[in-house]
């Protein structure tokens, strides 16, 4: 068995957790077998001299069957 | 158009994105034009054995004219 | 005076900075004079294509009397 | 929202920024709504004692409807 | 001619190389003219107190025909 | 002696050398002893699915007198 | 739950993988519920010219109750 | 509250520690609260075939009140 | 035969090198066979707009008997 | 057979490509069978407030007959 | 008494430990008292759909008279 | 104009700016218009549970005439 990688942004105005959580649930629609990700960056865009977006960079581990 | 980069140590009882919030909420009565920043460092201070403070190292980017 | 250094990793399903609290939490039971923690690695389980736990391995400092 | 990651090595016998440029061009014809590209590796082929192809292995990040 | 780039993780009860070779495997299935890879990272898991698996990330290089 | 260490993102139309000569001439208009910089990161903007403006964060070290 | 993480160095005569292998084993026989590793530095030593042994440094990571 | 950092190359004919220590007596001219620092990089001039000059380039963290 | 690590910071007011002797005769007093450090970080307190202490935080690499 | 690494330092007006390539003509006035390169720095001195010369630190290789 | 380190290019069919040993074995034909090596990277390359041959980047340190 | 870059390994009992100059001392040996050096790595021996050696891998650059 092998595991493959992609890599995802996921943005939010909450926080880095739930940006990474919406990376995951955007990668679950169109992957099947998601299994864990690691965080790559964390960033943010800044709108108004106030944060606008956290953004998350993870990197998603799933499994792909041979 | 160039821009420049700053670092800034947010501090927040209350968590990552909000020391990051910090960071730049504090940049924006300096200076202007901010777009953008990048975490470098996450790290946090422990007192009495308990989390006091998290601490983001930010790196804030913001546009300069010429 | 030195400082040693120990790497936890913590879990929760709320999110990084509760994860990192978690670890410094698990470590004051065996460990005193803890000071300081600083984030290595930012990763989570996933389950049924949800974020099941948020990890943060952090390393954390604490004095050591000679 | 989210932005996904894909990594392209663009060729060019001209330089680093036409590798990149290539790069782009190449991800343009399959992937829509590209972003911004961050540069990991710069490399080169030799040929004959002299620099063949400059290869610019780029990140490029693109937005993803949900 | 640009090349792109995926991200494997073969896995192996044999050693990392053979790890290696498995996620190369796997990526042939689906990736034609694969050039080169290179090791992200190499990890395993652990059952009953002995290695599991031993897995490797690896970084695919292939042709894209423009 | 000491020398002090400011980082700015060189914007340019025309390539990555362009863009770090930028970021060196808008320092100049500010900062005095200007001796040397090393690139810390290249990046890219692309719009209409090309690459709009390439950028090159630069460290820049300037002389001070004490 | 938490993890924690030890840095053990394995050696061997016979390469990488066993190195590792053999770190796992001296791991296990004073700590409990082992559940990953992930390779963090490979050398080896030379003797009369030829491979002595190589090394595997490798971190461990295991679960601790609360 | 939040920190901010400045890099600053401390430079010396004795040592490292010296050069870090320059470093940090150039800061304090022109910035109040200095906290703590850490070395990025550690360098040297070499003149007439000998070390001519340690360099210590040093990240500086000083508070900064809001 | 394996190796385990530790993770030690020495402080001294005289030095880096003096901080990582330090570092050394501390674990000396717990673990036996020492063989090897390998400098992590060099960092430092600042405190009265002077250098207070340098921290060296050492990896120590030492003998275990199986 | 193998590949031995020198690590050579090209330096031009024109930017960082050509800064590159110098660095492989000069190689191969005493290296022969260079097959690869790759960019590890790229960096440059400021003359009178402007760029000087790029300079490329490139990690050549080239094959060895055993 | 000094040690200087050269970086070679093993490369094998059979695995990452042989690649390293053929880096050392050449070496050995040409400098005198090799100590120990370091691996700086694992790559390989693929023909036909499989792995070639394996290559692992070692830098190899040896001592010096002076 | 070139530079050429070796990798030296200081030596010596007395801390790691000595460890440096006896890196650069042994290279000016055999080698010409030394230039500049960095360090690349802080390492030590341990005897007798004391540190014995203090080693400093310095990279050494140089002047090629063409």
């Amino acid at each position: 068995m092998v595991q493959k990688v992609i890599d995802v942004v996921g943005i939010s105005t909450q926080g880095f957790a739930k940006a990474a959580e919406n990376a995951v649930t955007t990668a679950a629609k169109t992957v099947r077998d998601l299994k864990w990700f690691r965080v790559a960056e964390l960033e943010g865009s800044i709108k108004n001299q106030k944060v606008g977006e956290y953004h998350a960079t993870v990197r998603i581990y799933f499994d792909v069957e041979e």
